[in-house]
C-alpha cells in the first residue's frame, strides 16, 4: 500500500493549525521563540528553543525575553538592511567557527530574504540558516511536461547521489531557491538553463505562471542538519509545456539525469515515496490543476487544496519591490 | 480609483484569521454558538448569537449551552441521517410559519448536506437555512473561454434584473450550487444546460476540474436577509475550453444574457464592481491558473493565494460517498 496524496501533504506541512486543536497549539508554540527585530512588531519566524539556547547567548545583539518567547535582533532605531543583515552575518559567522550547528555545515553563499509587513525588505541572511530563524523562504518549482498524441508526460529529473540534502530522489523539472534581488520569472530562467539547459528563449516562450504551493515544513533527518527547525516555503509554480523535440539535460552536477515519465509512471513514484518531499506537492498541484486529480477521484481533495496554499503567521512579498 | 484584486478577496472573504491577531479573533468568535450535534464532537458551523436568541428557544430538539457557546441538536444516540434532517426541517417550517428570519423567505425547495469528520453525512437542510447555521455550502464555478489568435476571451453572463439575489450582477460562465446528492462534475454538467444551454456533450467533451476556492464568506445587505450571518463556502473550479462556435445562450429565467469579454474588459468590470462577490475570487483564482496575474504584476499575488484557499475548522467532504 503506498502513500496516498494526503500522506504526502502531511510529510510536506508538518506544522499544527491553531483550528484543528487549540490547546494543542498553543501547547507545541511553547516549543519555539519568535523572531523579531528592533522597531517591527511582526513575528518573522519561529526559533526553536535549543537554537536560542545554543546561539543567541553568543553575542550582544541578541535579546531574548523568555517570558514572552522572543528573541529580538536588537538594532538602533533606524537601522538600514545593511546594518540588520550584518548583524545577523556576524553572529552566524561565529557560529560556523564553533561549530554550533551542523546545518551550517551546508553553507551555500546565498543570501535569502526577510521581509517585513508592507513588503519592506528588513535583512538578508545566509540560506543555510533560514531554519534556524524559521523565516519564510522563498523558490521556484516548475513542471516542464509534454502533451501531445501520446497523453501527458512530465520531465522527472533524479538529483545526484552526492548531493547534501535528498541525494538520489526525484525533483521537479526546474527548481531552485530565490536569492535576495531576484525576481521569480528570472529565477526560473537561470535555474532552468543551469539545472535543465533549457535555452531561455524556450523557458521565456513556454513558461506559465500558475500561482504558488505554500506550506510550513518541520525539518526530518533526511533534510540534513538538526531536526524539528520550522521551514515555511513559498514556492512559485511554473507549468513549461513543451515539444517532444525539447529535452532537458542535467548541465551542472546537481541532476543526474532526466526522463520523461507518464502520469502513472509519475504517481506510481510519488506512492512510493521517491520524490523530495516538497517535489511531491507541487506535483499534486500541478495533478490539480490539470484535472488529473478532481473531486471524484481523491477523496482528500478539499483538505489537500487548502493544505498546500497555507496561509502563514509571517510577512511575506513576492520580491524586493524599493 | 478601482478595487483591487485583494479588496475584492476581502469582500469575499470576511471572516477574521486566528494568526492575524489571536486576541482579536477570540473576541470576534463571542458572537457566535458553534453548532453541534448529539454523538458528533466536531464544530459544524457558527451561529450568530441574534439567531440562537430567536429561534433555539422554539423547538426542543435544541440545546443551548450559553456557557461554552454551543447549540447542538438533540437527537437519540443513534439517530439516522434521515432523523436529524427531519427535525432540523421541522423547526425551519415553525420559523418559515412564524415569519421568524427574513433570509427563509428566499426558501429554495434545495437540500444542502452537512458532514462529520470523515465524511460523514450528518443531515441535510433546505439551501436558504445554511447560513443561519455557519455550515459549509458547496457549489461549482465554471469559466468558459476562447483561446485563439485574438486572445483569450470569457463568457460572462448577466444575472436577471429580478434574481432575488445580486440582481443585474455579472457571474461565473456556469455556476450553481451542489444539493445533497450530487458530485461536483454532474452538478455542472446540469448547471451548463439550465443556465448557459451548453449541451452535456460539450461540457464533458471540454470542461476540465482545476481545483477549488475557498472562504468565509459573511453576509452583507447585498445578500438579501439577515446580515452578519456566515457562511463558508467551497466552489469547485473548472475550465470550459471552446471554440468561437460554441455559443452560450440563457436557458431559465437566471440569466439575462452572454457577453464575451477580453481579458482587459473583465478586469475592468471586477475592478468597478460589477461582478457578484465570490464570481470575482473565481476569476482571480482563473487569472493566477492561468499566467494572467502573476508574482510580478500583482503585489498581493501571496496573500490571494491563500485567501482564496482557507482552510475551515468545520469538517468537509466532496460528496456523499456512503
Amino acid at each position: 500500500m503506498g502513500k496516498s496524496y494526503l500522506d504526502l501533504v502531511n510529510e510536506c506541512d508538518r506544522f499544527p493549525y491553531y483550528e484543528d486543536n487549540p490547546a494543542l497549539y498553543l501547547e507545541h508554540l511553547k516549543n519555539y521563540h519568535i523572531f523579531k527585530v528592533t522597531g517591527c512588531d511582526a513575528a518573522l519566524g519561529y526559533i526553536l528553543n535549543s537554537t536560542v539556547e545554543r546561539f543567541f547567548s553568543l553575542s550582544e545583539c541578541w535579546a531574548v525575553d523568555s517570558a514572552n518567547r522572543t528573541v529580538t535582533l536588537v538594532t538602533p532605531a533606524d537601522a538600514t538592511f545593511e546594518q540588520r543583515s550584518e548583524l545577523v552575518a556576524k553572529s552566524l559567522g561565529k557560529a560556523v567557527e564553533l561549530g554550533t550547528f551542523d546545518i551550517l555545515k551546508g553553507w551555500r553563499n546565498e543570501m535569502y530574504p526577510v521581509y517585513g509587513p508592507g513588503g519592506k525588505l528588513l535583512l538578508e541572511m545566509e540560506r543555510s540558516a533560514t531554519p534556524l530563524f524559521g523565516v519564510v523562504s522563498y523558490g521556484v518549482h516548475s513542471t516542464c511536461y509534454v502533451e501531445d498524441e501520446n497523453g501527458l508526460r512530465i520531465w522527472v529529473p533524479r538529483r545526484s547521489r552526492t548531493k547534501q540534502t535528498y541525494p538520489g530522489m526525484l525533483d521537479n523539472s526546474v527548481a531552485g531557491g530565490m536569492s535576495t534581488t531576484e525576481h521569480p520569472f528570472e529565477c526560473l530562467v537561470r535555474e532552468a538553463m543551469e539545472e535543465a539547459s533549457l535555452p531561455e528563449d524556450v523557458v521565456r516562450a513556454n513558461a506559465t505562471a500558475a500561482g504558488c504551493v505554500t506550506y510550513t515544513y518541520v525539518r526530518s533527518s533526511k533534510a540534513g542538519g538538526e531536526t524539528d527547525l520550522v521551514q515555511p516555503e513559498v514556492e512559485y509554480v511554473f507549468d513549461i509545456k513543451v515539444g517532444a523535440d525539447i529535452i532537458p539535460k542535467p548541465c551542472d552536477t546537481e541532476v543526474e539525469e532526466f526522463k520523461l515519465y507518464t502520469v502513472e509512471e509519475t504517481k506510481a513514484a510519488m506512492a512510493n515515496g521517491e520524490f523530495k518531499t516538497n517535489c511531491a506537492v507541487v506535483l499534486i498541484d500541478f495533478f490539480i490543476r490539470h484535472g488529473i486529480l478532481t473531486p471524484e477521484n481523491e477523496p482528500d481533495y478539499l483538505e489537500i487544496i487548502a493544505r498546500v496554499h497555507r496561509r502563514f503567521e509571517f510577512p511575506t512579498a513576492s520580491h524586493v519591490t524599493e
